[in-house]
């Protein structure tokens, strides 16, 4: 049986960081990571598409990586993107909506420690994600620590430590042991047909609500040109409504035509607005629900909503939908 | 030896929740709560302070827990705080500001199930309160699910499950096992004198980076009244300076005089802003590192610290001070 051919798609980040008078700076290219890394029993092409730390991988970047993406699935078995882990649970859940249908793996790594650091956690995620690549079906994935999530449900947790992320509210798909790489459950997506649209509308907020939080913020986004919010609410999704009100500041919003996403502040588990009183409130207001997204997927979800021309309740219905894994419904 | 006195603060949330056609609403009493408890060896006062929600507790309802521990303190061995798990950390961590130096042990607790309820998490957790409330030195503290944290490090991360809380960064004070509350470590505050300031300035922001954020906004909150910013920025607390410079609009806010506090959007670790460029420029711009602590203590510490009118410089100074346990410094 012939290697499985993969492509790399190099982005920068810190595993192709070599240290600088500024500090670590992604430098290596994809061919030089290839080579530090060693053996591998796959085909492996490199191309550099991007040399960024990943705190500057913004929208104009995510259409970079789906367009060289949807260029190139057909001539590969399995594709591998490494990227800096600040943004790469971002880029991972917007191309989900970007790339919805994706008939090739997709894997994105990255690592804490750079490849050319002796204890660095890099080859053992490059490795895993190429093996992953290999062998998980058609879906866009993040792997890390010997894990391998959905990437529109990673989240990274953990600025330092070797396990930087979690997949939030379902299982990993998959596990490196020492029987090698164990699949859990994954999607069955046969037959389906990849789309690639980018259009995105940025003009978005992700705001974190505290005591004391002023709805009048909102409506200064507002005025600033912002096109649709995700509050990241109290536990299942509580606002307050005494004094500060921020429920019936969000009415206003969504009576302007300005959808507002309630998430949780919560990392784990779901938001429900219909058990609180303080939730019926956002509720009986218009206040979409996240369920038990990511607000990394919760505000991609939205720019791309937003992008496709959707109204309010469009937005509203889109949430209510699982479009690649994304959500949870009831 | 006679019974401990300890003193019940109730302020309502779910653990004194009851179910209404606007879904739980808070409505038993801390009388109701202590008899539906059952025997408990201390002796124990009650008196019902509020009753709310916690999406609904903010500055105002601060001053009077903080101004009601602060009068009672001396007549009780110990304190607990009934209060709605939505928003216990924020209060707790701002108590610690309000309060230092204090010098009986304060417990705050709640529920995820209404005490009423069979299944109820309530009973245990108010026990466990008040066995910390007899027993641990003298602070700030927030007990849940078996593990007795430090107020300023305890953060909700789960919506719905029974160990909702978790002590971020620091292990924590105490655990019930079959042996009793067994004490890991607790700070030694011999001789010191509490001082109830309840000064704060809640004109504060707080915004969670994402890719494509624009800086602009920023601005447009500076000129709506907004005196201080938390950023959650990306994993040691990198920010985006390409094309949509975040690091140069806090340079502009700093030197209007606004501080800007750069926190982590992880949840686990600390920021280190000196590691990467892309914290680096942050650094240059004037932006202030939240270290390690958790994002309910930075802005309720820089409320706290704009109340006594500090400047930037001060407030930069303020940041680099463990007040109360609320921050880890190299």
């Amino acid at each position: 049986m012939a290697n499985k051919k993969l492509l790399l798609l190099s982005t920068g980040g810190t595993i192709a960081s070599v240290v600088s008078d500024e500090g670590l700076v992604p430098e290596e290219s994809g061919e030089q990571l290839l080579q530090m890394l060693g053996n591998v029993p796959y085909d492996i092409t490199v191309k550099d598409i991007l040399s960024l730390d990943s705190s500057n991988i913004q929208p104009e970047e995510w259409k970079i990586i789906a367009e060289a993406i949807y260029k190139y699935r057909h001539d590969y078995d399995g594709i591998v993107v490494s990227h800096g882990t600040d943004t790469m649970a971002y880029t991972a859940s917007m191309l989900t909506f970007m790339l919805q249908g994706i008939d090739v793996p997709v894997v994105f790594t990255g690592s804490q420690v750079p490849m050319n650091v002796i204890w660095s956690d890099a080859p053992a995620n490059m490795r895993l994600a190429f093996a992953a690549a290999a062998s998980c079906a058609p879906d866009i994935y993040l792997s890390f620590d010997r894990k391998v999530m959905r990437g529109c449900r990673a989240v990274k947790v953990r600025t330092t430590a070797f396990n930087a992320f979690e997949s939030v509210n379902v299982p990993p798909v998959a596990e490196i042991t020492s029987d090698g790489l164990v699949i859990h459950h994954q999607h069955n997506h046969s037959q389906q047909t990849c789309v690639l649209n980018t259009k995105i509308d940025t003009n978005v907020s992700l705001v974190k609500l505290f005591p004391g939080f002023d709805p009048r913020m909102l409506h200064a986004m507002a005025q600033n040109d912002c096109h649709g919010i995700v509050i990241e609410a109290y536990g299942l999704g509580g606002m307050t409504y005494i004094r500060r009100n921020v429920a019936a500041a969000i009415g206003k919003l969504i009576r302007q035509g300005i959808p507002v996403i309630a998430a949780s502040q919560c990392l784990y588990e779901r938001s429900d607005l219909t058990k609180y009183e303080v939730g019926r409130q956002a509720l009986l207001e218009g206040a979409i629900s996240a369920h038990d997204m990511t607000s990394e997927s919760a505000i991609t979800k939205l720019m791309w909503g937003l992008g496709q021309g959707m109204d309010v309740d469009q937005i509203a219905k889109f949430f209510d939908t699982d479009v690649a894994g994304e959500v949870t419904l009831k």
